[in-house]
């Protein structure tokens, strides 16, 4: 297929790949449940367990240890529950997460949890390592200790925090590491034993596999939840119920092996089209505020503002002329808010009403930088001389 | 696609319709989240609203009280819990389900409701009116009322209950009616209103759909869960977090519009077919047992015993001869039991593990019946003749 318009939004959702087309095919001729003792059912079997394989791959874990779900979203909802069984470890009484997780992380904590504690951020939006540090200490002190959860790249603005340092520390105090990786998975590369997790999240469609699948990966077999979100047929270990969607994620699985063979081309490209991005926007503009500018970020992510072009109306103006890219989180259902992830990073709420997100994915082209460029200097030219005149 | 094998397991899942496919894979080209504001998002948006109305169709609903799921067993698993507010209406103390539902609301219930009663079958396997009335009184005497959950057609044996009944008691009583129809939509015609249900499953690939894709579908507008299962971006209007999946709900949609003007054939063919097979069973065994034989059933199911002849053997010689069949229900994860089914309608568990469901499809032939019916004849004699030779 041409696309027709200029996509930069991939942090929303991505392309799907034709790897992940072709096995989503393949797999949508079958008929018949995974669970099902006949050959029909064995067959699909097959698919859900080769797809299990790869995904596990994507990210050096054990394939046993890939619980799937529809969605990340899913897989947060699930991680984030207290009653995790852990042989020998105390039980979790506490939950600590950063203020600028995703929606379904700061939202998807089990109702039981009343009460979350939220760790900060520096202007950056990196981790204050101190005050988890000082959490930590705090749940010590009480006797106690719960899960963190850290997410290993922030969707809005691609900064990624230092998870192996949160997991050690996390693990130092007997607690439990939840990883929420869906936007980094595919995009930077890494493994859940070089973070040291004991839950991580991963997503089907931000890399280039269909939607519909998702997965919660254990860090170790002794993990255990006796409460799973989705109860039922005791699918997936009895962790996930309901019939496994093969065909999504045979899509799933080919994506995963096709991102872990492009990783380093993928950076690389990205990358350059980012920093050429960047470079042209801050040459047009000495006002520029690149948010998360001083932090380790995706290669493919530039969320930055333009003090007074309000980010809403700059959005529908360059979807009128074909060019897609986000205002905030892809996952806000379309509400005009401003962005928790810049309160947390102290943007004050003028200059967080003019962030746009510009997400690369494999396919964009420097002709479509250079297209977006020009687009937005013409808005900012517009913005400026309507200005000059009505003053 | 032409099928070498003959798949008779369509109440476990069915083949994918050529439009649901057709629907998918124009979705499948199109990139972007529903929830975006660009034309990307709008034009996905506009696909997943039209699946939504062709899914309120099927079932006689608005469009607007359709809560899109990932499978029905999610659907089930949102429906089952207490917090539903009514305006209006006393809170929801007690919970109620027949004892012959899926597993998907067995152990689907919200883990907050400890205490669930099971509705009992008649041997049938239709429920007992005399019991939930007094079950429905017993809460009116302590001041309490409640939410009961009763399948339309059973998934195992295709017994259909008197959902209008039920509903009617339980509404008489203010509690809020929940109706699994999972297996019975796209296979016998009703509506929401018809039945008088407040909260309504049904399940995408069990009518030909896609599988990821389910729905709950309220009865009013007024209905509100505070408490979704899956929580984060707000999307289906806060009752079901993360994005939502465009491929699967068009082919969803597509299947239900395809299953809604199929519907009266559908019932025609497979319930001649069903009932040639049932005739030429019964003509070869005077000891066959229909379960549910003497209640309304699905047109396309037969559960059957042959008093010896154990079903798991039996599965397996049919699944060495190209037949697909079930010994039980679908979702128990390859595990052998005695069903929970025809253990509630009073089936002896030595009878119980003799059980095959044959479940037939809008593609079954007459050859396939006769070829299925040949197959089990021999088995049959098999068994006899070894019988005899061993005595």
């Amino acid at each position: 297929m041409t696309r027709s318009r200029t996509y930069l939004d991939h942090n929303a959702t991505t392309p799907l790949r034709q790897e992940a087309r072709a096995a989503m095919l393949s797999a949508l001729d079958l008929c018949g449940a995974p669970s099902s003792v006949h050959a029909d059912g064995r067959a699909v079997r097959k698919v859900v367990e080769a797809a299990r394989h790869d995904v596990a791959d994507l990210v050096g874990a054990l394939p046993k240890n890939v619980v799937f779900c529809a969605s990340a979203t899913e897989a947060n909802n699930l991680a984030l529950n207290l009653d995790w069984q852990r042989p020998g470890k105390p039980p979790l009484r506490r939950m600590a997460v950063s203020s600028v997780e995703h929606a379904s992380v700061l939202s998807g904590v089990h109702p039981q949890n009343t009460e979350l504690d939220l760790l900060p951020v520096d202007g950056n939006g990196v981790l204050d390592l101190r005050a988890l540090e000082a959490r930590l200490d705090a749940w010590r002190e009480r006797g106690e200790t719960g899960l963190v959860s850290v997410m290993l790249a922030n969707n809005e603005t691609g900064v990624v925090q230092p998870v192996a340092e949160i997991a050690a520390r996390v693990r130092e105090a007997s607690g439990l590491f939840h990883c929420d990786a869906a936007q980094a998975a595919g995009k930077i590369s890494f493994s859940i034993n070089e973070i040291g997790a004991d839950l991580l999240t991963i997503s089907s469609h931000k890399l280039g596999g269909p939607l519909g699948a998702g997965a919660l990966v254990l860090g170790s077999d002794g993990l255990h939840q006796p409460n799973a979100l989705i109860r039922g047929g005791g699918q997936e270990k009895g962790l996930r119920a309901g019939t496994e969607n093969a065909p999504a994620l045979a899509g799933f699985g080919a994506a995963a092996r096709a991102a872990a063979r492009d990783l380093a081309h993928y950076g690389e490209a990205s990358l350059a089209l980012r920093s050429r991005l960047e470079q042209a926007l801050r040459e047009t503009s000495p006002d520029l505020v690149v948010f998360g500018g001083g932090a380790r970020r995706l290669p493919n992510t530039l969320n930055f503002a333009e003090p007074g072009m309000a980010a809403e109306t700059t959005l529908i103006a360059l979807d009128l002329e074909g060019i897609s890219v986000s205002s905030g989180s892809a996952c806000s259902s379309g509400k005009v808010k401003v962005s928790h992830v810049l309160t947390a990073m102290g943007v004050a709420p003028a200059l967080a009403g003019c962030a746009l997100r510009v997400s690369l994915g494999r396919e964009t082209t420097v002709q479509e930088i250079e297209f977006f460029v020009a687009a937005w200097k013409r808005l900012r030219k517009n913005l400026h001389d309507r200005r000059h005149r009505a003053a």
